[in-house]
């Protein structure tokens, strides 16, 4: 076999605040042929999602940080084009955590495969992927939506929020969607059925949410805290459920938030209200992970959930995708293709 | 039957900040007949706790706050010395609500009759009554102590606290009591069983909580806020719970909270460490207390589970008692004898 040559972004520094094309750095470089248990992956499209600002910072997390030098994290979809795993042929599509590259190797043991007939490929990066899961897991497990309850989700035209505000209303809630810019809002009624959409620009963002939600909020889906978390803060109802699952208008601020501390009066409502705030990530509760693309793949087949996909072209424009996701410039589930 | 003054104390105007006497009245009126359904009670013991501070507030909660005017609100023993009640007859004892006073009609459907061969009547409104059943509820729920994790909890000589932490060492869990004093580290150790014992008055108090929670900590349960809390968030480990029931350390601040704000470094935390934060009241747990009424007498027949009581004679001490409770100054179940 010929020798097979991968682009590959590396971290190149750590950001300060918003990340910037410097943080990140273009490389070519050699790959290997596959060692026993190993297949060699012509990787097609790479998932890009707000969780990889933290890898990007050395602050204490879930996860080890990226090195700088190191390529950058993040789910892929490849096709296997060598293969030293008995599981794995030529020509296999799988799904693998490959970071943003084009080539890659790859441990069989870390491969999920996938069916093309059964679904678009792209999906397990999105609406299959750890975006559906995420918001399946959260809204359920931690969020607990009853019929006629009010769900409010920001975020609400990305992939995890326009997800979390179809499940809801699946399960008889309300749905009430954030979300930046008129196209996005209209969306989120005529395409992913939220009952209300309020885009997050107005300036009467606050007075608009209270409006949208007249008895109160009773789950609230926290993708992104700023000023969204503000609104919502004190409209929750008693008992209301706070699953955590991104901050995304926190990843970029550097260093001390200004006063006054907001912290003592969210602790007084905490209590007073009986309130459950959780953070979570989706691997949390990896062992529902077959009952949710079971049911999930049921909803896509019948209509009953939609997503959207915001394909880009080319590795190379990989970091600018990524810093207008962060941005809000994406709509839909964000996605590069590699070849 | 000769016709029945009692005293009562009543909210004379609303606290800013700490309560003082000022805020109290002691008042006299006559006490009418039974009506049908109705029993006619001699107040013997009334129970001081934190939560009446909010009640003596109008800030919006989970309760109404006492009019002004009216009869401060709180837990009682009462002897029955008049009914119009099937249920119950003359000599009977009983826990009311009948707040700040010596005598008091109650409906009979309000009442539990206590048993005064199988535990001290006092008993009731402590370690088998609210603050214990609060302990119980609080801990085994939303904590989810497991065998060798550390659980934390302050205000650990009250009748919530010390009572958590010798549940949490039922459970297996290693359990950190902070409180006030010499004296009171001494009785966690010695009298409750605590693994450790802090006293909050060091100057070192953050580096010694840290010394004693070499693992971290798995399960805080909150009834302070303030400083402890800011010396148990950085040490909470993954997946960590905190029960949020009381925020006594808070209760008598009035209006903003000076800078930085912390909220957003508090949100980062839940969601990088899956964290789980939850506020609640006993009440909301009301289906277990038959269950906790068990085990807990069990427990202490079998002296696995002490109590301390910190009692007080005659009406008249109870605005200075309350006062003082609210400043750590009592020490176990602050009960006020009325006869």
């Amino acid at each position: 076999m010929a020798e097979i040559t991968t682009k590959r972004i590396v971290l190149a520094s750590r950001p300060q605040g918003r990340p910037t094309a410097e943080n990140f750095r273009l490389e070519t470089a050699p790959v290997a042929e596959p060692a026993d248990g190993q297949v060699l992956l012509k990787l097609l499209y790479l998932s890009l999602d707000p969780y990889m600002r933290g890898r990007m910072s050395d602050a204490k997390s879930y996860a080890a940080p990226v090195a700088i030098g190191g390529v950058m994290e993040g789910g892929t979809v490849g096709e296997v084009i060598a293969s030293k795993h008995q599981d794995f042929a030529v020509g296999d599509i799988v799904l693998s955590h490959s970071g943003w590259q084009t080539y890659a190797l790859a441990d069989g043991a870390t491969l999920r495969k996938l069916d093309p007939q059964a679904a678009p490929v792209t999906t397990a990066l999105g609406v299959l992927g750890m975006p559906g899961f995420t918001a399946y897991a959260g809204l359920l497990t931690i969020g607990q939506p009853k019929a006629g309850e009010t769900v409010v989700v920001a975020a609400a035209s990305g992939p995890v929020g326009s997800t979390v505000g179809q499940i809801a209303r699946l399960k008889g809630a309300r749905s009430v969607g954030i979300a930046g810019g008129a196209d996005k809002c209209r969306a989120l009624i005529e395409e992913f059925g939220f009952d209300v959409a309020i885009d997050h620009y107005r300036p009467d963002f606050a007075q608009a949410l209270r409006e949208a939600c007249p008895s109160g909020i009773d789950v609230y889906f926290e993708n992104v805290g700023g000023k969204v978390f503000e609104a919502v803060f004190p409209l929750l109802n008693q008992f209301a459920r706070v699953p955590v699952c991104g901050l995304v208008a926190q990843y970029n601020s550097t260093g001390d938030f200004e006063g006054p501390d907001r912290l003592p009066l969210l602790m007084r409502d905490v209590l007073s209200k009986s309130l459950t705030i959780r953070g979570f990530i989706q691997r949390d509760f990896s062992e529902q992970r077959p009952a949710f693309y079971q049911e999930m793949v049921n909803w896509i087949a019948q209509d009953k959930v939609r997503y959207r996909e915001d394909i880009v072209q080319g590795l190379e424009q990989a970091p600018e995708a990524f810093i207008g996701l962060l941005e809000g410039r994406n709509f839909g589930k964000l996605i590069v293709r590699l070849h």
